[in-house]
């Protein structure tokens, strides 16, 4: 199936995000037919940049290419519920579905905290569908954590 | 007073903005000692990027320049009041103070819309200092959206 295809490249983004240090998330922007135009993991101590979270890379990455801060009818894949920073900048880019994995109750904006969507100020609100492989993002992130508090474990 | 006359460059950033034809929002970040480390206005038009606001681009330049993501005792000054992707990433930034100038019911998300600081998910809070200079920035906006409007005037 084609989200099935988009979440494992999202997934991979992660993976490659936990290997450079970073809190393992990955995103892609996927155009009206299906191909692929920006895809990113989080960026964040690498970059010094709090904003640098795997949407926000790849939004503006897509935006970049398409020369346009709005983005209709495309899709949003990323491996965790977004943050309200994240939920609101694609709001803005009027992302038409976003497909997340795993729930993120502590720091998310979507099911969890501020619930950007929710408020009759939010201008624009995509399709929304979770849990799509939910039990890999949450491993990856799980292990990323697990190996930061060990000893020897890359800790901050 | 200080907050003055860093409120004073926010409105210069913002004016630049609606002379190049972007929504007029500016931004300070200011250091613990009272210097300014990064300014700017919004340039979402001119970047194609919907995350290019006033906040976000002064959070970015201030956090490069600082070589962190955080900006532990630095203020931020901006004409309006941040949307909940501005305020979701000064959280982040553990901006100390916020200072804005107009309120907006309608895409604000501090005293409106998702509220960001007002959840407990919220992990830092500043301290906010609403209304500063907010009838100079309430004038820069009324104005720009009043000359895209008319004929001839810079409608989109």
């Amino acid at each position: 199936m084609r989200f099935r295809s988009h979440m494992d490249l999202a997934l991979a983004e992660a993976r490659a995000a936990a290997m450079r240090g970073e809190v393992p998330v990955g995103a892609v922007v996927v155009a009206p037919g299906g191909s692929v135009v920006a895809s990113a993991g989080n960026r964040t101590r690498e970059l010094c940049d709090p904003t640098a979270h795997a949407e926000i890379l790849a939004l503006r990455a897509a935006c970049r290419a398409a020369g346009s801060e709005r983005l209709p009818d495309h899709d949003l894949y990323v491996t965790l519920e977004p943050c309200a920073m994240c939920a609101t900048a694609l709001s803005f880019a009027r992302i038409s579905r976003l497909y997340y994995g795993a729930a993120d109750p502590k720091s998310g904006g979507v099911a969890a905290g501020a619930r950007v969507f929710a408020h009759p100020q939010c201008h624009h609100v995509p399709e929304i569908y979770d849990g799509l492989s939910a039990r890999e993002a949450e491993t990856l992130l799980r292990d990323f954590f697990v190996a930061r508090r060990l000893p020897g474990g890359d800790a901050p």
